[in-house]
C-alpha cells in the first residue's frame, strides 16, 4: 500500500456533446520526501520517503463523521494486507462529499441594465488522510463543474521537535538547526516534496505539451500604435504549462486542451551530491514529462531509501524519449520549506498547499453556463 | 469611493492572554490595474485603473443572498454619494457569514494507542463584488480561528472580447492579440495586478521586516556528520517576509510577529518607458514596505491615468526611508496574465487569487487546541 488514493479515469459529462471526455487514466502521490535538516546524531538520518518507506496507504486514518469530514459525507471502507499477508479491513478510509463553501462559481451585474446572475460554486471532493508517524496529510481531490480537478494536500498532525538544554533564544549561540518553539524544544527545519504521478488523457490517449512563453514586443514604429510595447504568448512545441490533444481541436481550430495551474512550489537545498539528494533527485525539477512506462510508478525508484538512486525518475528522464502525440504522464512536485513556528506547536494548524488542471479549450465554451440558478 | 472594502482594526482575542492583539490597522485595495495588449485602434488605450479611474467602492454589486453568499450571511448596505453628490444607498454591500468548507483546522491520529483529535475548520468571511465594466471581482477578507488573515480575489464576469472576419484560427496569420474563442471572436490578452495597502500593526505600532533567506550549508567534514548538506534560514534585517514587532519578545524569545504567505504573483512584462507602464509601476514589485504617510494611499497616485506617474508607489520609495522599528504600511500586489481561453466565454468561471498573513511566533503556542471538539 505504497500509494495513498489512486483517481482512475477522471472524465467529465460534456453536456454540449452529450458524451463524457476522459482527462485523467491515473492519479496519485507517487513519493513524498521529507528531509530533516538537523545533523546532530540521532537526527541526521531522518530523511524520510513516507510512501516508498513507510506505505501513504497502509498509514490510513480511520476519518471521524462530521469532523474530518462535514455531515453531507459518505463514507468507503479500504482493504489491504497487513504485514503476515492477511486481509484487514480500515473503515471510513474515504470520505466523499458535496463541498458548498458559500463561493461563487460564476457571477456577473450588467450596470446599465440591472441584471444579476449568480452561479454557486459546488464540487465533489474525494478525501484520504494519511498520518505517517507525527504527520497527518490530508489528501483532497476535489471536482469541479467547470472542468477544473484540484489537488490539496493539507499539512496537520504534531511537529516531530527535539528536546535541548536551551529554555530561552539567548542561550542558543551556535547552530541549532532550528527554531526554539518552548522551553528545552527545538523545532527542527525539513521539507516536505509531495510528487505526484498524473497520467492525463486529455480528450484521448494522445497528448502533448505545450509550453507558453510571455515574451514582450517593443513596438518600434510610432506610426503603428501610440503605445510601446505588449506581450504575447509564444507556444514552443514540447513543455504556462497545456496538455493537448493534438487531434482534437473545438470548432474555431483550438487544440483541446488542460492547463496546469501551479501552486506554491520550493526547489530543493540539498546539494545534489548528498546522499539524501541523489536518491530524492526527482524533486529537482517541479515538472518533468515522460512517456507513460508501465514500470515507472514510483518517482523515487523500487527501493527509495535502501537505493543508490539509479532508479529514479530523475534517470530514467535522461533518456530523452518522444513526448510528442504519446501516452505521457505528468510528474508535479509540490514543496513546502518548513521552518517551524510556535505556532505549529504542540499541534499543527493545517498548512495547504496544490495545484488544479483546468480546462483549457477543452469544451467550446463556458461549461458552468448549463449550472442550475441557485436561488 | 476609490477604495473597496476597508477592514479597520483587525485584531484577534488570545486566549491565552486574555486580550485582544492588534494585527491590521487598515487594509484595501489601493490600485487595480489591467493593461490590455491589444494595439488595434480601438483598444491600445484599454489600460485601465480600476480603483483610480473607476471607483472600486462605487461599482459595489448588491449581493444575492443564498447565490452571492451563503444561506447563513449577514448584509450591510453601503451609502456613498453619486456623482451629483446626493447620498445613495446600496443593499447589500456587503456580506458577513460563518465558512465551513468541511476542512479540516488541525487533526492527529496516534497510531500506537489509537486516539484521533479533529477540529474542523470553521472561519469568518466578509464579502463585498466590485463589477467594474466586464469584470466581477469577489473581494473576500477571511479570518481564521488559527489568527490567519486570508484574503481572496475572485475573477468572473464577462470577459471583454473583439469582434473579428475570422471564424477559425487557420485563418489567423498576423498579430491577432489573443486567441479566437468563438466566430468571430477574439479574446485579447490582458493582465490583472492588484495591489493592497496593508497598514501592519503586529502588537503594536512600531513593526519591522524581516527577511529571511534560505542557505545551503556545505558539510566539509566527515567528522562531524554523514550528511553533506542541510539549510538554514538565515535573518537579514530589513525585509521568508515576516513582520515583526521587536519590542515585544515571547516567553522563550522569539520576535512575535506576522508571515506574509504570497499565493500567485507575475511581473509586468511591458516596457519600463511604455507610458502606461510608467503610472503602473507600483506593480514592478510584488512586495514594497514603506513607512506609514497619510498622503501615500493610492499606490498609483491622486490622479493616476491623468498622471505621468510622478506620484506613485514607485516614486515614493525613491526616499529610501527608514522602516526599522516604526508604523509601516506593505504594499502587496498579486497578479495574473490572462490568456483567455474557450472556457472563458461568454462568461468566465472563477479564477482566484490571495495572500496570507499568518502569526508567526504571534502566540505562545498553537492558539486552535482551544477550539471546542467537533463532533
Amino acid at each position: 500500500m505504497r500509494a495513498g488514493p489512486i483517481i482512475s479515469l477522471a472524465s467529465i459529462f460534456d453536456v454540449q456533446k452529450q458524451k463524457f471526455r476522459r482527462v485523467l487514466y491515473r492519479g496519485f502521490v507517487s513519493e513524498l520526501f521529507v528531509p530533516y535538516m538537523d545533523l546532530t546524531e540521532e537526527w541526521y538520518y531522518r530523511t524520510y520517503f513516507d510512501a516508498g518507506e513507510y506505505g501513504y496507504g497502509s498509514y490510513a486514518s480511520s476519518l471521524l463523521p462530521g469532523a474530518d469530514c462535514p455531515a453531507n459525507a459518505v463514507f468507503m471502507e479500504a482493504y489491504f494486507p497487513d504485514e503476515d499477508g492477511n486481509p484487514q479491513q480500515l473503515p471510513n478510509a474515504f470520505c466523499i462529499f458535496e463541498r458548498y463553501a458559500g463561493d461563487i462559481m460564476w457571477r456577473h451585474t450588467e450596470t446599465a441594465t440591472p441584471v444579476t446572475e449568480v452561479r454557486r460554486d459546488v464540487s465533489l471532493v474525494v478525501r484520504m488522510v494519511s498520518t505517517v508517524g507525527n504527520y497527518d496529510y490530508i489528501n483532497d481531490w476535489e471536482f469541479k463543474q467547470s472542468g477544473s480537478i484540484k489537488v490539496t494536500v493539507g499539512l496537520t498532525g504534531v511537529l516531530e521537535v527535539r528536546g535541548s538544554e536551551y529554555t530561552h533564544k539567548d542561550q542558543i549561540h551556535g547552530e541549532s538547526y532550528g527554531p526554539i518553539l518552548a522551553e528545552n524544544t527545538i523545532g527542527s527545519n525539513h521539507d516536505h516534496f509531495l510528487t505526484y504521478h498524473l497520467d492525463l488523457d486529455v480528450d484521448g490517449e494522445q497528448n502533448s505539451f505545450l509550453k507558453s512563453k510571455l515574451e514582450t514586443v517593443r513596438v518600434s514604429n510610432s506610426t503603428t500604435s501610440p503605445r510601446k510595447s505588449y506581450w504575447r504568448a509564444v507556444v514552443e512545441t514540447q513543455v504556462d504549462f497545456t496538455f493537448v490533444n493534438p487531434n482534437k481541436k473545438t470548432d474555431v481550430g483550438n487544440s483541446v486542451g488542460y492547463r496546469l495551474v501551479p501552486g506554491s512550489v520550493v526547489s530543493p537545498l540539498l546539494s545534489d551530491d548528498d546522499y539524501v539528494q541523489i536518491r530524492g533527485a526527482f524533486t529537482k525539477y517541479n515538472v518533468w514529462v515522460t512517456p507513460y512506462n508501465e514500470s515507472e510508478k514510483w518517482a523515487g525508484g523500487v527501493y527509495v531509501d535502501q537505493s543508490r538512486g539509479d532508479d529514479t525518475l530523475a534517470k530514467w528522464s535522461l533518456g530523452d524519449r518522444e513526448i510528442v502525440n504519446r501516452d505521457i504522464v505528468l510528474w508535479y512536485t509540490l514543496g513546502i520549506h518548513h521552518v517551524p513556528c510556535q505556532e505549529d506547536f504542540p499541534v499543527m494548524p493545517t498548512l495547504s498547499s496544490g495545484f488544479e488542471l483546468r480546462p483549457n479549450n477543452f469544451f467550446e465554451r463556458n461549461p458552468v453556463l448549463k449550472a442550475f440558478v441557485s436561488l
